[in-house]
């Protein structure tokens, strides 16, 4: 196979921009030997061109314009890491129609725009467009669900796809911290609210279900109400509280038909999402062939993230150099069911009166709302006493009324926030 | 994308042919709505064409004769679930050289002749040759090592890769059975002389590591010495014993050299491996950019290997009818490092005379062999007296002479078989 130079411009050199220099410099003669890729970086765009830095880039191939990088004659591809939705958007479609292959690790612009960038990227002239990088960093969770279940029967994708709120829930299970203790120790730009896994199980609802989502149609619920007390209440009860996203194939087969949404969860102790601690992420897979399928490994950082642009970067410009892109079919916009019409198993502390009847009338108002108790213990006594139900699975309907009802009971003095639990 | 019809030829029909051609019944129509192929079985080859089925394909589709689906004109690409290496390797080796892409799950095939396969299928007409399922079933790793991970400085590979013995281990941990019970329970055609896992480990090597290696290379310790003892011990010092497969990169960076053997190895049980229970199958990968990442899920079985088949299939058939066949290069045979220069940190049981001066006589004989000690504990007195040490990293060759050297003691009753125990 002969060698055939590679030009990449990238936009960004952040962490994952200087760790993507450094990979290719480490890496060079192996990809040349594997590939027959001669990789070079010939242009890059940085807000700050004076601002020293210790990647090996020449001082002339930096500008602060991104237009100039993607459109220079001597930039074959373009590796986009610089984050949010403009310019950048401009940017990876001005590549594009350029027939420039473009590898991102931009979960914003992905869960906003990436049915349209798909289009885009499979129009007139086929080009690649790669982000591997974009969800759960340097594990190839991309490329197992658009290649290797490309025929699987998914059911259930759920993830730990937020390093800092895995790293929070992991402090405050493991070392007793409390939830402002832990928050103050981590990245203060953490997306506890959840907008960042949101984006990520948008993106993942689009490339595994054949539908396009958007990170606006996903039902979200941060972790800031989670206390140490509600951890220790679930660990008592053999549950981990983890911030998942979960995206589901619901109703027929062939439907178009999904759920999206990411809030904390109790997951069983036994189940491997449980022991996926510190920064790490996680994601596991249900499908109706493949059975159960985990992938593990480091969400974000400089090099694993940049592992994953690389590995895209290659996969681009191999198909770059023999003109064969990364196929990938448009997307229509898959139906996304609402939150009220889902089905969850909910853990539910009632504090309540200690004193005869309580429980029967409380237990009643679950069974008038046609929520199943499963499990139900008494924690305390007198002023202190505490109800913690767990139920059978209930429409999320059905358990809003139910606590609704609750609040109106003079005996009931306090409800805490209602957590779905996952079945094993 | 206009829609291309692909015709499939099946050579055994057995568990996971069977799965495989449900599965392709099922998923029909969404993998024609997403990748335009309309995927159909035209002919299969079965030991006994007169056998009652429950698949549904026509009986006279069935023929006895592998080679007549190889060469018939109704059949484009060939998939392999016969196993063995011939008359399998006539069967594959003739349909690359008819430009028919083979999707295959023999592990002893490919890690018989591999390297020679691959150039088969990039010479002359360069056609696909894919077999994502001849390791760990259902887990992507021949995508995540030949795609993914591409540009990766890759270190180590672990793997439990053999179902059957992690279920024997697990039932022997988890539930107090002996060695032959467990043995009982398990499919009695298991591999538990290691020979499965040393197969998948030369796969492994050879696509992940660049340089092919075969399993005849694999240094190979099965786990029929493994007692309940051994187990429980290794437990209460914080230990899972699991049969591993084992890769590394030795020597320095852009080396083809490499160390491949499959033993079983005392796992910290904070490791990620250590909790893979029963036939769960799962890759621990160790880079130096991306850092730690695992894979875990179904190792066998009909639908979970079928699933990974039929991703294999749809990623030939797009090549297939687009002109692109998936690019692999020629791989030259790799260094192996024999054994007796690796190194590993060891567990040793040594049963002795319970009187002063015995331990201080043991340590001297690790110590003048350049084995350091770890930890050491007595474990029972007099006649019962043992003592468990874990020792530093030492080369294979250095713990030999110490066992010898023990056995040659007069208060050294007798010597466990050593364990190799990996770090955190």
């Amino acid at each position: 196979m002969a060698n055939s130079q590679v030009r990449l411009g990238i936009l960004g050199l952040g962490t994952v921009g200087q760790a993507l220099i450094a990979l290719i410099d480490e890496q060079h003669g192996t990809i040349l030997e594997r590939t027959g890729i001669d990789l070079i970086v010939t242009k890059a765009a940085v807000r700050d061109v004076n601002k020293p830095r210790e990647v090996d880039i020449a001082a002339g191939s930096l500008t602060a314009d991104g237009m100039e990088v993607v459109e220079s004659e001597y930039v074959d591809m373009v590796v986009e890491l610089v984050g949010g939705i403009e310019p950048t958007k401009t940017y990876v479609e001005r590549a594009l129609e350029l027939g420039k292959p473009v590898v991102t690790a931009n979960k914003e612009l992905l869960a906003a725009h990436g049915a349209e960038l798909f289009t885009a990227a499979a129009d007139g002239i086929e080009t690649s467009l790669l982000f591997e990088a974009a969800v759960a960093g340097g594990i190839p969770l991309m490329r197992a669900l658009e290649q290797s279940l490309r025929g699987e029967p998914l059911q259930r994708v759920m993830g730990i796809v937020n390093g800092t709120t895995n790293y929070i829930l992991s402090q405050m299970s493991d070392h007793g911290a409390s939830y402002a203790d832990a928050l103050a120790e981590a990245d203060p730009t953490a997306d506890v609210d959840g907008h960042d896994a949101a984006a990520k199980a948008a993106i993942i609802a689009t490339v595994g279900f054949g539908g396009s989502v958007t990170s606006s149609q996903v039902a979200v619920e941060g972790i800031s109400n989670i206390t140490a007390d509600d951890i220790g209440a679930a660990r008592s009860m053999g549950y981990a509280i983890k911030l998942l996203a979960i995206v589901e194939h619901v109703g027929q087969p062939g439907d178009l038909e999904v759920a999206v949404r990411v809030h904390p969860a109790m997951v069983p102790l036994t189940h491997p999402l449980a022991s996926v601690r510190d920064s790490f992420n996680a994601v596991f897979i249900e499908g109706g062939a493949v059975g159960e399928l985990m992938l593990y490994g480091r969400g974000a950082g400089g090099r694993p993230t940049g592992s994953a642009v690389l590995g895209d970067v290659i996969e681009a410009a191999v198909g770059f150099v023999s003109g064969r892109a990364h196929a990938r079919p448009s997307v229509a916009p898959a139906q996304v069911r609402p939150l009220a019409d889902l089905r969850s198993a909910f853990y539910v502390e009632v504090k309540v009166t200690d004193q005869p009847g309580v429980l029967a009338t409380v237990a009643g108002v679950f069974g008038s709302n046609n929520v199943s108790i499963k499990s139900m213990e008494q924690r305390g006594s007198d002023a202190d006493a505490r109800l913690l139900f767990i139920t059978h699975e209930a429409s999320e309907g059905d358990l809003a009324a139910t606590l609704t009802k609750l609040a109106e009971l003079e005996d009931v003095h306090d409800i805490g926030i209602p957590l779905r639990v996952i079945g094993h």
